[in-house]
């Protein structure tokens, strides 16, 4: 199986900043991995809101219908880390975004997040709308 | 300043099983003081669904104004505890329960949670409704 | 891309049971991604617990290098869920578990999760010891 | 019962902050009250953090013996919390912290917390350190 190669800070157009807490420990005295999860949520999150702007009055949802994380080494608390986003492709009703963690300049996870949009009222899977179309499509590698 | 003396499990009538997480657990190598705080609220949540019954229809809500736990051992990953409640004060629209949490028949924290009545429409306190009284009134020492 | 088809509950020989929690919810009203990767971790460590047997004088450590969890389905607050694991590959310092989770019967996500095997000193790949490996083979498909 | 009055931020010499996170809603489409603890905790690690030192070569451990939340008002997701820390009550061997959390400039919870200063050989209380003892000071009220 060819793995794509690790990303660099310079490969993502959109940032999240998270601070870790005491609570995101566990009794192996590192971070734990449902917490690391928790980071990409953020991440995620963030670039939703920036991508289709206000929860009110949209009439379409987006569900995560996949999330795979690579843990590439340990970190541990106190700190900060910086979540980078990028968007990897554009289904038709779905959106695949790749992340980046970092712990000062050290890549400690990866993350592919696939979203699906999902229509409000009916909650099954729709095209995705044109302005946020366009709005993910700037924040695709160039 | 006079405190209460330590709850037994003969004091308290109702009763929560939980199951310990690794997420509980932190970086000092015991279960964390926010997861014990998970626990007195899974505790209170099953107390007030037993006592109000479906929440659809409702035109009450409860809040909690105030959780007060003191933390009297460390217990550890893995395990079970559970979690006795009793109500101790009916107040006009409030009520306040006391919780004992045990590991094996071990008392490893005790917690006061105070909750007010809510109405739906206006969030603002009302009066506890007659049929949750009589209900919390069994949940009460004999 | 070919997925293999869905999980089954015949298919998983060890099985983990959980109770959600209110802060498993979140603001969608639902629970959260995040509460469902601490379900898989909850299945993950009594596989390991019961493959490995007591964590005192290990010379190994299991490290998670991997967690790719597909979200089928929403679940609510209250239930239990169970927790499907089931060995699908044993390389020479590392494992592969597929887990299923269940509410009532229905599978609402899936995961797959590779760990590694490290020697406690180095913290460096190591090959699997053999009573590891041994047990391990007992957890994957007849 | 007679209560102190409400903090104001002026009354606080140390500040944490932290950043809310998804994970941290539950159903009701609020900040959960554990999530609140949280953030309790982080503010109470970063004062011992500040007022100890270095983990590393400690003779001492503080452990919490108690922590009491007021919930004032609900606060929601996405956002930025201030946790403002004072210390009101130096014991022989015990600290007390208060805590205001606002989010803005609108409080919406308080905190009072004890904490026990523990031989880390013996696990039982010992007297606050000198230098310890010295920097709490300066965290109390002028």
């Amino acid at each position: 199986m060819s793995r794509p190669p690790l990303p660099a800070i310079a490969d993502f157009p959109f940032w999240t900043d998270e601070k870790l807490r005491i609570a995101d420990t566990d009794h192996n005295g590192h971070i734990n991995n449902g917490a690391i999860g928790q980071l990409c949520e953020a991440g995620r999150a963030e670039l939703i809101q920036a991508a289709t702007g206000d929860r009110e009055g949209r009439d379409f949802a987006l569900a995560v219908a996949r999330v795979a994380i690579d843990y590439l080494r340990e970190i541990h608390y106190p700190g900060r880390v910086r979540i980078g986003s990028l968007v990897t492709r554009l289904g038709t009703s779905s959106v695949t975004v790749r992340q980046g963690l970092f712990m000062d300049t050290a890549l400690f996870a990866q993350a592919e997040n696939v979203l699906v949009i999902l229509d409000t009222q009916t909650r099954r899977p729709m095209a995705i709308p044109s302005s946020l179309r366009a709005n993910l499509l700037n924040m695709m590698k160039k």
